[in-house]
């Protein structure tokens, strides 16, 4: 038994161990997530029933698959803390984020079940079935890597959303108060004019709302000229934070040795 | 009484002492700003008499509240500078840039008991109240390390605002000779043309405003592609200015000596 | 006729020997190559008959001087790999990209005298020509020195890639839900959601779809906040990527010596 | 006469040199550019016979202190290269970039008198005065701080532009071929394609024109979030221009010996 699961834990972990049948397990597991995406995806479309139900038939294989995964991966989760008692490492591991997601993934479709829901609730619950996109992280190192970065930065870049929000709220109450007069449906209140400055900010700048006072275009532009500052200072947090990444690796690659004295040249 | 006045500068100023006391009072303070944005904002909204008597309350509170903090402030101030003559230290602090913020943003409330004012006055200085927002800053850093940058690389941002600046004007002439005679009512003059100039080289592109000729689209061409540069350049600057703090911060955590006699050349 | 082929082989290379003649079949193949681009694009207005019989005169003569052109490329082609046998040379040059790239942006003209195609297949074949663009790459470093960082950071730009189509399926699928009911036409299923969702984190913002609900408005301005980032990543890691090309050609210029043996530590 | 000569050369040559009256004039000069900057602005908008009447007047007294400062620069050119013999000198500082800009920009005025204008080209003299504007880059460094970095990595910047033209004029044949049976009025030939192409890779979207099918809906979202990557690359070459010219102004700062036993720590 516990050589059966000893070898469970190998094949199923993230850290490929290079055999053929830990790859085809990934492999699986890989485009059964995608299926499951382009289902999701598929079901926004008006489908005629057979597909329906053959989507549904996905469905139901793929939580049985993923539900046999979950279970697999908390019982063997007690041999990544071998010196905790099984019970205590399970928990530990059950409270682990990817373990969380693979819960929550699944778990949306036995409540029907379980319990009586509406068909709103039920909808809701079908967009959690997208939680699913994310057990992909655990065979892709990009979002780790991009992910170091923000880390690293992360001091910074709060602080750049708060200097977001202090802009928005600002520049939100002063055009309500200017343009309300003149557009009282458009800029109706603090929310309309908010949702203008969102798209003033971030230049998306669809046009269904826009200032046409004169004193609102003039408030406009000078937010709309803050708004490429917005986006360089993010802009230049991360390029100092890849380039730091990058200082750093280099540092590790680098001979720090004179070839020819053999002296130290770090320090 | 000397003895309170240090105890309460010690709790008011902005540097926590770690004491609960001083914790309490600033958290206070913080959910108090907020609640006040958050009525600032809500007010744009259509609230029924008893809702808008509530905020009326709010602000009265708050007022009571700011006033007494702006008092002690001033009180305590001349412990900020020992040396000067009290009412000098209280003058300098008073003309602070954070003390004039302070006072400001609790002014409007009185000025309709002093004098008469007509409506629109009154909505104007009911926008002031927003002023409390920066009043947060004394609580985060966070404005502070972005500003840092900014005040570093103030010439070279001035440099590149007065490059929009010249940019904005000449193609907003340009334009508006191009188009006026195909689009009398949208490019109907310089001004009109500059709104359009802002929306194209932020590139928020609202749809507005935008030329039909085909001399036009071409000047609008070039224009919206130097928008890219103008982008460009201050998140350069920025990121240059990130990279230049992220170094200097690195170059005190190195431990640096001469090769050659082995001296500390840090100090 | 081995000196001929010698002699062809090194007017018609890449490598300007510098020679006049060689020069001379640039600065003509460079200028044919800029005639077809402007008759590809020409043949979109409505030309008169007699033009467009012009227009199929220098598409003639153009084929035949680039069918001439491949020809004695291929031929020659075994002179770059004197080692191999004349044809497997050959066969390695046919499969390179330039070479496949000059055959194909040739081949639509003969395909309708080989086989008969139908009008629409002919119009996407008039399209293929605009490969011929490519060979202009043959002249100008332009695409290489921006190529060389793409390819250096191709593992960080495939992550944020990767990010992007995260954030694109999960938001168009949640913004379908949310905005299906209030606008069943617009947002008709997560197709249109998803062409909302590049409108909005790319910031191009057309104004043809844009959600109207209060929770899409929330949601819309919650990604294109991280659109800001979006745009942020990639310019990040380009930047990082031209810093580093730039600190690898200074350090070739840089002389460097070890301080302690004074050995030039370079080679 | 030299001594006058030497004097008006020092007072209005570029360099301060501290004096009152050179500063004065320089106020001067800056003052009057900016009064007719505005005037041309003002100029656009309908102004009562009186206003325009001033508006003349202004201008003619602008040319006139223009063309007394012309003069007396080119007058006093000859001083800037005693070497070469007066008229050569002068003929050298007439051909000049900013004497060239001097030129220009007061000539229009002049030319209505000389010779018949129609109206149109009187319109478009008009314009030329804009040309002004360059004249304040005299007196402000604003310009070549920025320029410095466009010239160092002109190269880069000329490639970026190299591939956005590529980039442009690829998907605005291709958007033609796709679009233009679906909406043959928006997409009526290749430049209405290069317009949507411009006003998407520069992310502008005003919105007056879009794809409708589908293939050019996801044609479009690929070309818009390459157009991500051509903000990206310009901006990344940008603040590696700027980093450099940082890094090149600190090495001059430092200061390369050691302070205890005054070694150089350079190579």
């Amino acid at each position: 038994m516990n050589k059966l699961k000893t070898y469970i834990f190998e094949k199923i972990r993230d850290d490929n161990d290079g055999s053929l049948i830990s790859k085809i397990f990934d492999s699986l597991l890989v485009a059964l997530i995608i299926v499951n995406i382009v289902t999701v995806i598929a079901d926004t479309f008006n489908v005629p029933a057979p597909v329906g139900e053959f989507f549904y038939l996905i469905e139901v294989v793929s939580v049985v698959i993923f539900s046999i995964e979950y279970i697999l991966r908390v019982w063997t989760s007690d041999l990544i803390r071998p010196k905790l008692a099984p019970w205590k490492a399970r928990l530990r591991y059950v409270f682990s984020f990817m373990a969380l997601i693979d819960l929550i993934a699944i778990l949306p479709f036995y409540i029907p079940f379980l319990i009586p829901v509406d068909l709103r609730v039920l909808r809701a619950l079908r967009i959690i079935r997208l939680l699913r996109i994310f057990k992909i992280s655990r065979y892709t190192t990009a979002l780790s890597t991009i992910g170091a970065v923000f880390v690293l930065k992360r001091a910074q870049l709060m602080s750049s959303v708060f200097v977001v929000a202090l802009l928005m709220i600002i520049s939100s109450v002063i055009m309500y108060n200017v343009e309300n007069s003149a557009q009282p449906d458009t800029f109706s209140n603090a929310f309309s004019a908010m949702w203008w400055a969102v798209a003033t900010l971030t230049t998306v700048g669809y046009g269904d709302i826009y200032p046409i006072t004169v004193a609102g275009k003039i408030i406009s532009a000078i937010i709309a000229l803050l708004g490429i500052g917005l986006v360089a200072v993010p802009t230049g947090i991360i390029s100092a934070g890849f380039i730091e990444q990058m200082d750093e690796n280099k540092q590790h690659d680098e001979k720090c040795f004179c070839p020819y004295c053999g002296h130290n040249l770090e320090n």
